[in-house]
């Protein structure tokens, strides 16, 4: 390494925060994605805080010195391109950060739904008093779909008050810490016929894309209510559609679709039984100086040589979970 | 006691269930307000399967041979006139049936605030896609105010997703197995300067009806979040609301108004960061069984002549706490 490595910054909309200390250490370039290649060329690490970002393909030929790239998000389905995966520039995410927000996001999500609160909320806005009857949660039974390290701390926030909690995974485990029994995700259609929450945190992978089809739908029992925190591509979207607007299954907790932002006049947008929301389940008030730390904790890591965590699986598109 | 007991109970809308080993063996009268004093002549036990109902104090003069009331919720203070507080006869109430529906409610108000479920299903209803942080519930503060089986299910459950919980009481205690702390209510407006939460699930009493006045809500921070599941006039509802217009403190979720149902065009129905639902933070899909059983059970005991668990005490308004 040389004495002052070269950080290239992606920033995008948001200022990027938090960068004081790697600025002591190395040469720090923050562009936007037009300058991305420049700010490429003999870049030792780049840091894609824009993760939404589309840019490095296009930039990709600049990035001949690139060992190291860390990107400010969990899932890496969008950035996960042929040359990259090639490559042997490693790839790290932000592993732990979402785990609590996320596993908050999906109990609430489960409350909301068994309280009915997007309902009394319709009725609040129409002046409407009208009585109704919720149901507990504690003694329920949910399935995780995903057992990477926010599946793990959902099924513990999960467990914690009272629900019965299963994961499925790549491949089935007898026994799991945090899941008790885990299954394989191909058979999704043979274990969710007495599941009252399947909760889908998976990555998006060819191994998992539309893993919830019609098939697993049908076989929903009526008291079934999806949450989506993982990839709307996870999930047959308009078998799901069907299956909510029929009544078929109680609910959906939405937050990550096929195409976003939800397009409008899109049937989710108006479905009484679900809430929509915009792609944040991940953040909170502390999320984006939590994601600066977590890179200075990195990068001093790597300055040292030594291992990093969060490091992705190129060819599994992941972070493999620890267990 | 006589070889067969009589049991006058007061129906109202909703059918009672459950009594059928009670028939068999006691004599059941069951009616509508308008023959209560008709079949509380010669009754033992009054059982109030429509816990709303003020037709008890017109009825009263008949209830000569009572010697029990049961009646099927938890808040006592609109039964409680004083021809039956200053008779022998003992209350009961269904003391525990809604500790784990009321906790339950309470999180998820929590979180239906923490997330801005709310608005967001505002926008939904507006088809609007249009992010917004949230925030962790795991390291805030909860203050709950009301120290009985209610309250310390739900103190319970809020620490165990990681909030941090104190209580308020009739009395301070220095240490509490469920609270950590419990301040005396009537030092609220001292202890509220820190507490993201404050959650009612006080009874009314003299002693607790507007013990959220202007100075307690004053005191709030501006990440304050009020929900009360207690009663309205636990709460100087005119304050509030001025509060919470002005942006003063964060928001409220409010199952329990000083008047209900909620008067058509009160500003709580349109205020952004208020959620009203119409006074069922007890229920569940298995309420009414639930309080048949109870009963059941509770007639049981009475007519082995063994103790009865939940006995009001008429003078302090309320089941007074195991600790």
């Amino acid at each position: 390494m040389r004495d002052r490595p070269v950080v290239a910054v992606l920033e995008g909309a948001r200022p990027v925060r938090g960068l004081e200390r790697v600025a002591d250490l190395a040469e720090v370039r923050i562009v936007q994605a037009p300058d991305l290649d420049r700010a490429l060329d003999g870049a030792d690490v780049l840091y894609l805080w824009d993760y939404f970002s589309g840019a490095l393909p296009a930039a990709w030929h600049a990035a001949g010195s690139l060992r190291w790239l860390h990107v400010a998000a969990a899932g890496v389905d969008k950035l996960l391109f042929p040359g990259l995966v090639a490559s042997d520039v490693v790839v790290t995410n932000a592993h732990g950060i979402f785990d609590q927000p996320m596993a908050e996001y999906v109990l609430g999500a489960m409350l909301h739904a068994a309280k009915g609160f997007g309902e009394l909320r319709d009725q609040q806005r129409a002046g409407q008093w009208s009585w109704r009857e919720g149901r507990n949660i504690a003694g329920t039974r949910a399935l995780v779909v995903g057992t990477g390290s926010i599946g793990r701390a959902t099924a513990r926030l999960l467990r914690a008050v009272g629900v019965q909690v299963e994961g499925a995974g790549r491949t089935a485990v007898g026994h799991d810490d945090d899941f008790g029994r885990v299954h394989a995700s191909a058979d999704l259609a043979r274990v969710v016929g007495d599941v009252d929450w399947l909760v889908l945190v998976a990555p998006l992978t060819p191994a998992t894309e539309n893993l919830v089809n019609a098939e697993v739908i049908a076989a929903f029992p009526p008291t079934a209510v999806v949450i989506n925190v993982g990839r709307g591509r996870l999930v047959d979207e308009e078998a799901l559609v069907r299956s909510l607007a029929d009544g078929r299954i109680a609910g959906a907790v939405l937050d990550t679709f096929a195409v976003e932002p939800l397009p409008p006049g899109h049937p989710l947008w108006s479905l009484p039984t679900v809430l929509v929301t915009p792609h944040l389940a991940s953040n909170t008030d502390t999320w984006l100086d939590d994601l600066a730390a977590q890179f200075e904790r990195n990068f001093l890591l790597w300055r040292e040589g030594r291992p990093l965590p969060g490091v992705v699986d190129k060819a599994l598109g992941y972070v493999p979970s620890r267990s």
